[in-house]
């Protein structure tokens, strides 16, 4: 058997202990599958103190995560520190500047400065991998890089922030307002630090952002992606999707267009019946589309000390077995930079608003829909007892730029009440 | 960039043909994502002056499928041939002797031979990788073996032949019986040259063996499963098991006990509304679990040109990248031997029987039922105009034993007309 593999592991929260008890654990299995031992020489995190439920003396302590990733007893620096600035940062440069290879599980820092780390880790011949960094325990990231590696990839899709996705589902399910289920998420410890991170979507984006690189050999765009998050999505639009057989999803979706690459993170309509429409709390699912494949579709835990360390593992026995290779599949430097474009093709769209009891209300937004080349599907009015009358309208398929044209001269026909949801309806 | 990789391609069919199309089609891909351009040297196949719609005169032609394994120029030998001896066996055999790499989409050779040939290739420090073996385009070997390497394994689980899963979807949709489907699909030419492979279950076998090996780190033992093909599923089972809110699915489930290792592949009822009661068609599931991920669900194309094809360049690019490692996840001379053991975990079960049409009869049949401790969960009597009363019952969890103990003495009250079906029912 070969030399052990050692690791300094940097951030001992959730996914760090994760990742102790499974090397605690499983030590043979691991052996057997790598052909060398995998043992813990340092650990680091902010509080030397607290009891996390596991013995960590038999680990040399640093408290500064940079002195960890140099010492000369740490082949493998893993950092489940976060964030993209700071720390973890400082820690993963320090740690490739001294030729170890890098694990992480931070989305935010791949996202942010992929390229430079993948050039940094490149030219040390060093490993940067980062299974844990979306979509939790599915191996997404081996799919796409290695699984797929025959395929022109046509479009990568997916729902892949648990917590937004419990909030949309216990809304539904309970019948609570978005501010409801926030506060009770946020109490129960679902939500980031800067929950903004997650019911904005940015989270989500972060993830969609690496695969797009991976997808299509271009350079990680995080400002490219064209972002919504979850926090303007209200209960009456959940009650009234499901009536017409919908559900609301955050999704991603990144596709590669003549025009440029499309990235977008937003509230969208999913059918009812699709997979997509059935995924319930805080599972996340992803969907790879490629020319010879066909449609792929991962499903599994999004977060969590298991299905995250079991990922951070992954990355780890492949480091153990040889595999290295370039960080997003293709030599960084080869990777293109990409022009980003928004959604050009048509879609059905759902509108809710309120018009005003007015007669002839309704025939003025009709009027105005068909006037912009918006052909309806579906439209329901509803009772009421206010001054404003709820609508709710399906469209046939329609192109962005005609729904925003349709919704400017909505609003200049003075019968609206308020300003109307427009979501797009994806068919996955 | 390094030398190129030079393959050497056996077996021109539907599978052989999408290899030379991604080849040609991606070239400049390829080379970008592996390091390496990826050519092709030689091919060989039964009938040279068949028209397969490609022009073949760029590459050396071999009327036998071992020369062309050992010829100088080839460095990968893909066998794309079938069948678990004769040739395609012969063929990689010479391939490892002579110093190559090797992949293979041959489920039945990994199946029969899987533990020598992982034995001469390891000897060989080479390659022997078969993703397209299990579940076509669907990255699940390399899920099982590098993603979840991390893991305690605990099941694995799923629907691996799409040609029975056409037909019995179809047999559903259109209301037809096994045996007018089977030659519908057989015209079709979705069926093996022996379609027993496929309804039989002796092909989904197969690959459930190849699954388990690597999940559980024991030696390929296919005589070990409990096989059961779809020949015997009936259009009156089908509808009587939609009747009760299930779909019959050809599933496959592979568990380490504590008495062996347990491995049966049978018609199983399903829940309708469960991921795998809504797989329709050539669709494969494949449903993975582990210690620290928990469930992960994988869905995707079972076979076809493109799909097939897919797996198989994912295999190569991986050699390109200098992947090896061992076939089974483990080095081949430490898979431990198995024993086999039969389901003893207490499942519901689904019974399909005709009483004769006597005074008492249903009264007997539950009394003979409550006797072996087997207990009723939900019963239907339908309407017959025939002189024995087709009777639909679905049993709280029963032990496989007791159940078997109660169909025997159900035999002996005199008042069943004909066998009675007995199916389980698993909760996926």
């Amino acid at each position: 058997m070969s030399e052990p593999l050692r690791l300094g592991i940097a951030g001992l929260g959730t996914v760090g202990i994760g990742v102790l008890r499974i090397i605690r654990q499983h030590e043979a299995l691991l052996a057997a599958r790598t052909g060398r031992r995998i043992v813990i020489s340092a650990v680091s995190a902010r509080d030397k103190s607290k009891d996390r439920g596991l013995p960590l003396d038999r680990y040399a302590w640093e408290d500064d995560p940079v002195v960890l990733a140099k010492r000369d007893d740490v082949d493998v620096f893993v950092e489940l520190i976060g964030g993209h600035e700071g720390p973890a940062k400082d820690a993963v440069e320090a740690a490739l500047a001294t030729g170890k290879d890098v694990v992480t599980a931070n989305k935010a820092l791949l996202a942010i400065h992929g390229q430079s780390l993948a050039e940094t880790a490149e030219a040390a011949g060093k490993a940067l991998h980062y299974e844990a960094a979306v979509a939790g325990g599915i191996p997404v990231i081996k799919s796409l890089r290695e699984g797929l590696a025959g395929n022109d990839v046509t479009r990568v899709m997916g729902v892949m922030n648990g917590s937004c996705n419990y909030i949309l589902t216990r809304m539904e399910t309970a019948g609570l307002s978005y501010a409801e289920v926030f506060s009770e998420a946020d109490g129960l410890g679902y939500l980031e630090a800067d929950p903004q991170l997650d019911v904005g979507g940015i989270d989500a984006a972060h993830k969609l952002a690496i695969l797009s690189a991976l997808a299509f050999g271009t350079r990680v765009d995080f400002d490219g992606i064209t972002l919504e998050g979850i926090d303007r999505v209200s209960i009456d639009d959940i009650r009234a999707a499901a009536d017409m057989g919908y559900k609301i999803k955050l999704l991603g979706i990144a596709q590669m267009t003549g025009r440029g690459l499309e990235q977008r993170m937003q509230p969208c309509l999913v059918p009812d019946t699709s997979p997509l429409g059935q995924l319930d709390g805080g599972t996340n699912m992803v969907v790879l589309e490629g020319d010879a494949v066909g449609q792929i579709v991962l499903r599994g835990p999004g977060a969590g000390e298991g299905p995250t360390a079991s990922a951070v593992m992954g990355d780890v026995c492949d480091i153990a077995r040889g595999l290295r290779g370039p960080v997003f599949g293709i030599a960084a430097d080869a990777l293109k930079t990409s022009t980003p474009a928004h959604a050009k093709a048509p879609a059905p769209y759902y509108l809710r608003m309120s018009l005003e009891d007015k007669p002839g209300a309704l025939a003025k937004i009709a009027a105005v829909l068909g006037e912009a080349g918006v052909s309806i599907d579906r439209m329901r009015q509803y009772g009421h007892d206010d001054t404003a009358a709820p609508v709710l309208i399906v469209t046939h398929k329609t192109a962005p730029d005609a729904l925003n044209a349709a919704l400017a001269a909505m609003e200049s026909t003075g019968v609206l009440s308020g300003t109307p949801v427009a979501l797009r309806i994806e068919q996955v």
